[in-house]
């Protein structure tokens, strides 16, 4: 039965040569590139004919234990004869040969993280085919270069093998460059290189070309699994069951001299959202020459030329009618497609070959820009645009820029690969980086040039730098991506890993020395340099009322400092909903306080201390109160255990002995006894109120304090809202919710002034959660802690979860980082019951999150699924939770 | 209408001279005192008449804020009318004055926890009437006993102010005794007494008498909230909210004169449960003088005087005929009630008066011969025999003795006043033994006499001695309800307390010297002596096996080393539910190797010292199987934090460096890599098999090797149960499933030997218990881990929570410690859950818990509520396990 059910299952999907079996809603089945490729042959566009193994294929390969699903094969077979229909060519003929690319194609794009083979169908046979179309030099290079790269990707053999022998016959034979290369060396070179393979490898290189197909397929399905690509995915979100295609297409030559091309362009410019068209091509060169950054390619268009003052001439005037049929292709694209594409073609003997469109990657500023002009053009609605801009993109909108006064030292000039600007010290190795910043170092990557092996390093980076490669290296696209800054191409830098130095135009940098990246500016600058604000007006501003028009959630943040309520308000946050009292503690004025109120012993002494910092706290509240004005504030109570307040070093417990003259034997003592074994889980939050209410009085006091005199102050009637942190039980808060009542009324008898105030709780242990019910009887609000609340479900602290989480991810334990995007399946189990179970006890209690999730957008989707009235999160994250809640009531519309 | 409600409502319920409201089934309602003397009325006994005012009042009295409820003050007064009736005196009366006792009454028995009040209703005009009946002697030294009780329990005035008037007068007279003060004296003291209440408190002592009642009512209700009595309560788990009810009973007087007496009696034995009827009487004294143990009383019967070698003259030859009728009034009530009873009796003038029946309280060990006895007597069914026997009792019958050999060097003979033995090191107060005990020392108690002040020193003592005092004293009733060895009334003991000594027979013992406490014998032995096991087959044996007949959970221990699975297989055990295989790596011989695989940083060095390891893990798995031989064992996998193998001390780091040839530079910084801020949420449990597989690789292969050892060596096929810690979700469960099971088929092919064996998890993160259901697709069993999981789903440390539990408890916030018993409202109904989601993944899923509650009778009620299939608990609770099983079964069946 099994095998009848799957020998129905369609595996293989042709494209080109007059038709296509899919289109571009195909995606999840044939992958990005396999699905536009069927859909541009529909279009009538120039698509070398071929055909896809679906997403399917891969997923039903690694679900067998790596072997192929039955029928495959026969659907292959079939397809590769109406390929040879299509091009009139035979696979594996010795006079007409068939040659193919076999190319990966995910769902989602993953530039270099998935192998390609090249020139798949040569062998000692069928060469002689394509030297009597293309000469021999051809030919046999072509047949080295496929032996290369086959032995390498399919058979797992070292280019460094292969690079020895050319070498060597370089050297003997006196030849400097490959181009004095003849087409005897190279046959010469051919003949060593599968000598080569069977000694290394003992097994001969397969002069099959079915052999040498299915091998690359293998190589394509195995390399979905491979380190690379799990780390890319990994970053990206990308869900492993997801598979990749692989697309088998007929060869066009782009090296066939120098009427032959290859190139890759935008509709748009990727870093700004310019619309113009932009890309880079190099002559007589295959595809990945480009992509690979080897040759820095020229710009395609005289306008692109003239800006970067290149000395190259553009595909413009190198091939006029191929560039006019080109940008005809591009429009086609894009307003098929609705959204700016990212095409790679190829020009054989003056013919032009579409190998790939796809909905190009961009700078955030770029997506902001493309999707106001577009909505602007009528080309995309308001709620699309306001989709066009992932979230998480914003943050490269949102941090600081060099600063327009700034005196700029430049070390180096190199492209604007990717925009934002930081500041930090040099490294040369990803694995340096990669331990620095794990110190909570911030480093700055100077590399020759990037592969995807420094992935990890260059997350790790505050930016990037390369020596060579183009707008559209390796280095320049990643950089994007993740949001750092980068400047590629700069070839004036002379890199030594070994000194780890750099020498450019006389100077020496070092390792370790500061240096600042404009990745705007396409500069690099000596020292750290002043930053500026980004602006957040103009298409920015458009966006966000858009957004802010499709949002439910409202959003606010989690800011104490005045400072930080500023940027909040300014970044358009709707309240406050979390102001930790305890950062305020730790100001130089106030430690000593707090400390002679922890080692005061008895009551009456901790109340004395008590009183000091009333004044402080109450003037902390009314400032916020100031700067919010109208705009709800929640405050939670003191919450760290206290031995966070006391001193470590010997010096300092001197300092507070003397300050509080008392024995330094007695503060070492009373520290001592504040010590926990786990005090995450210690005498923190509620108990805290439970034990020393008076520490809660006070706070409660100074809130009600400044509420009213801000109340006289404007007139207004600010609605302080009181959080509870840590309960665990109904009787807890109400302990507790009766001292804060009790504080209120004692003041407004005082002042002669009424509020109203809202008393609640956080809910971030799992009993809570669970308790909710009870709780909401007399909470009136909860605000879910949800840092907390993964480390208790999970039975994970967050500071020790270094030693395993990342042996953890990489074995797919977690899909995500759980402190980082809220697991659903756990941790929201219990946020979701507590919803429930509090809405059914107090139908119009607030709910809202204000861990760190509060900004995520995969969370902040969660919360709106659950119905939460607000997310909170860190100021500069505002904008992005922002928009991730327009995007999550969208999704939730449909 | 609240007002009409409450009118209706029955608040007090009159009893004797005829007929009560009340009987015995109400004892909720009327509390346990009042509720039997309303039943012995209606059976005939002489018991003096009254009235109960019923524990609603006292639930009434608080919910109202210490105010009464409407419709009260009409009750009583209808109350006391009935009782001048039935008694012909009248309240308040001149001529004719009617005399009340009132008492507190909860529904469980709370002994000398609440405050009594005697001869209320003598005032300057009543007393005269008084004096007409009793002598003027009698009637003032009444009267100023009155005062003084009345003014100290309901007007908080403190006994020294009125012992200094009576020392000071006697100083003045020339007087040493009591005895020799005359009418004169006592109507001196009386008007001094009353002159101190004016001064002290500014207000003159009521001398009306239906004042005098109110305050002594109120100061019984007010008494249910007192220190001593929340702690009792929480020490016997009694709820708050059940309350008090108060008893007013007309006065009958054991201290007029020699033809009167007071006692109290125990139909059997209580401390051994001989049916022998046991009691012990004072003449010419009130019921408090015996409580109290201010004169050592006299036996009852000749037989114990016999056996205690008294010279006293037993109630038997002074009394014969108040005998004759008290052992039938015995009699009638062990009939009638079909248990124990605990009485207490008056003789006025030749008459016996009954004041008091219950329950009588017993020694683990008088209860299992009782129950047993009875049931032998077929006076009860064997179910009710083994409800008799409250589980966490047994732990007396279950802990050593002292030995039969070992040689008695004894300091001095008490009365026996509750069983077995105990070793520790002499305190004299009970703060001190309160701290002591705290750090984790062994102390024994040793006071003049004890109190109710002293409750807490005596729960933190192994322990108690005390100079003055019988059977029936505080000391001896508190020492046996807690379990604790207790000598008492060891009247040659000279205690100092301020010398910190005490001496006896011409030797002296100091605070710190280590003795011997023989409860049983009633001796005090000097040094450390050695204990024998208690004897487990005969009655106990019995008992057990008729809880076994009736109980549905299985019973299984937590042991790893061979002496505790011993231990355990004797206790009966039915397999090892959690055997925690790192007890094992702590051995002396094996901590090198362990700590050599930690230091090893690479997994080539780990497994080198892990193949060291593997014989000795296999060895110990062996033994255990040989003790259990066919019964179920569970082996956990390593679990906790590696760093917790690792030496602290310099020494043991310089050790430690030298037996691995590292530098102890780098021992100190492996160490310092291991440390973590919250070692309870770290890298711990299945996290080292994640990032460990080797160690957990070793594991299984030795707990393999040896089952396969053992069913050569035996024949039979243990089935092991291998169990993985701190799962969180289904993932981390089948990657070491994995390692398992390639485990167990590498022996098994490399042996020849196949053998059935599951692999399951603990339950003790929240995550586990919400994803049980993915984590029970293939994990075969699940063992509650409920001591880790209380402290997530709480967020306590279990280290740290003695920082704020106790004032959590004093608050009520938690009715019990959840580490004791079970949080059913948090932790269970994770446990809950976790249950029916396993259940509906996997049907005949094996459940368990092996956590501390696995031994707590309230929680096995719980988890038979929830059909777990088997507890887990120390090998010393096993049979408080079996018997809390049966009670559970029992409970659960109606």
């Amino acid at each position: 039965m099994a095998e009848t059910a799957q020998a129905e299952t369609k595996w293989v999907y042709s494209f080109g040569g007059g038709g296509s079996d899919g289109d571009a809603s195909l995606k999840n089945l044939l992958g990005g590139k396999g699905a536009n490729l069927a859909e541009m042959a529909t279009l009538g566009l120039p698509v070398p004919p071929g055909f896809t193994l679906s997403t399917e294929v891969c997923t039903a390969y690694y679900d067998l234990g790596q072997a192929y699903p039955a029928g495959l094969r026969d659907q292959v077979d079939a397809a590769l004869d109406a390929l040879e229909g299509k091009t009139g060519k035979v696979f594996g003929d010795a006079e007409n040969p068939l040659l193919v690319s076999v190319r990966s194609g995910a769902r989602a794009s993953m530039p270099g993280m998935m192998d390609t083979v090249l020139n798949l169908g040569l062998s000692d046979t069928t060469v002689a085919g394509l030297a009597a179309k293309a000469g021999d030099r051809f030919a046999y290079d072509s047949y080295r270069r496929f032996i290369q790269m086959y032995s390498n990707v399919v058979m797992g053999l070292s280019h460094d093998t292969f690079e020895y022998i050319l070498d060597d016959h370089k050297e003997r034979q006196g030849l400097d460059l490959d181009t004095q290369m003849t087409a005897g060396d190279w046959k010469d070179i051919v003949s060593q290189y599968k000598a080569a393979v069977l000694k290394e490898l003992g097994m001969p290189f397969p002069d099959d070309a079915r052999e040498q197909l299915w091998g690359a397929i293998s190589a394509v399905f195995g390399s979905w699994m491979n380190d690379r690509a799990i780390l890319y995915r990994k970053l990206n979100d990308i869900p492993q069951a997801w598979g990749t295609a692989v697309n088998v297409q007929s060869m066009v030559f782009g090296n066939m001299g120098e009427s032959s091309a290859t190139g890759v362009a935008f509709t748009r410019d990727p870093s700004t959202g310019d619309p113009a068209f932009y890309g880079e091509f190099l002559t007589n060169a295959q595809g990945e020459d480009v992509v690979a950054g080897i040759r820095t390619p020229a710009p395609i268009s005289r306008q692109r030329a003239d800006e970067l003052k290149s000395d190259e001439a553009p595909l413009e005037e190198v091939m006029p009618a191929v560039y006019k049929e080109l940008v005809e292709v591009a429009n086609t694209l894009e307003a098929h497609y609705r959204d700016m594409q990212d095409i790679e073609f190829t020009v054989e003997d003056n013919r032009l070959y579409m190998l790939q469109t796809r909905t190009g990657k961009r700078t955030a500023a770029a997506a902001l820009k493309i999707a106001v002009d577009m909505k602007e053009d009528g080309l995309i609605t308001e709620e699309e645009a306001v989709l066009r801009l992932e979230p998480r993109q914003l943050d490269q909108l949102l941090h600081p820029m060099i600063s327009d006064s700034a005196v700029r030292d430049v070390i180096v000039t190199g492209l604007p690969a990717s925009p934002g600007a930081a500041v930090g010290e040099v490294v040369f190795s990803s694995d340096e980086a990669a331990r620095l910043a794990e110190a909570g170092r911030a480093v700055i990557l100077v590399r020759i040039e990037t592969s995807p092996e420094d992935i990890h390093g260059m997350h790790a980076a505050k930016a990037i730098v390369t020596a060579r490669g183009g707008m559209t290296s390796h280095a320049a696209v990643v950089a994007r991506g993740m949001g750092r800054p980068c400047v590629c191409g700069a070839g004036s830098l002379q890199i030594n890993y070994a000194e780890g130095e750099v020498r450019v135009g006389g100077r020496v940098v070092k390792k370790g020395d500061v240096i600042t990246v404009d990745g705007a500016a396409g500069q690099v600058l000596a020292g750290s340099v002043e930053m500026r604000q980004p602006d957040l007006s103009g298409d920015f501003g458009k966006l966000m009322s858009w957004a802010d028009k499709v949002r439910r959630l409202r959003v606010r943040a989690n800011a104490e400092t005045p400072d930080d309520v500023k940027v909040a308000r300014d970044f358009g946050a709707e309240g406050i909903g979390l102001c930790r009292t305890e950062h305020m503690f730790f100001d130089s004025t106030r430690i000593p306080v707090v400390r002679s109120m922890i080692l005061a012993g008895t009551q009456a002494g901790r109340v004395d201390a008590l009183n000091k910092l009333l004044p402080m706290q109450r003037a902390d509240f009314l400032e916020i109160f100031r700067i919010m004005a109208d705009r709800p504030c929640t405050i939670r109570l003191l919450d760290p255990p206290l031995h966070e307040f006391m001193p470590h070093s010997e010096n300092e417990i001197e300092d507070v002995a003397a300050a509080s003259g008392i024995d330094p034997a007695d503060v070492r003592a009373s520290i001592d006894a504040l010590h926990e074994s786990n005090p995450m889980l210690g005498h923190r939050g509620c108990r805290l109120g439970i034990t020393y209410p008076e520490i809660y009085e006070m706070q409660a006091r100074a809130i009600f304090e400044a509420a009213v005199a801000f109340a006289k102050e404007t007139g207004q009637k600010p609605e302080p809202e009181v959080m509870i942190p840590l309960v665990a039980t109904r009787q807890e808060f109400d302990i507790l919710k009766t001292v804060v009542d009790r504080a209120a009324a004692a003041v407004f008898e005082e002042t002669g002034t009424q509020l109203d105030y809202l008393v609640g709780t956080m809910i971030e242990l799992p009993r809570a959660a669970l308790r909710a019910g009870d709780i909401a009887e007399t909470a009136e609000f909860f605000s879910f802690g949800t840092n907390d609340l993964t480390q208790t479900t999970l039975g994970i602290s967050r500071d020790d979860a270094g030693r395993f989480l990342s042996a953890y991810e990489a074995q797919g334990i977690y899909e995500k980082d759980p402190f980082v995007t809220i697991d659903q399946d756990g941790v929201g189990e219990l946020v979701r019951l507590a919803t429930e179970r509090g809405r059914a006890a107090r139908a119009d209690i607030k709910l809202g999150i204000c861990g760190e999730h509060g900004g995520d957008p995969a969370s902040i989707q969660f919360c709106e699924s659950i119905g939460l009235n607000y997310v909170s999160c860190s100021p500069y994250r505002v904008p992005i939770a922002r928009l991730a809640a327009a995007h999550a009531a969208l999704s939730h519309r449909d």
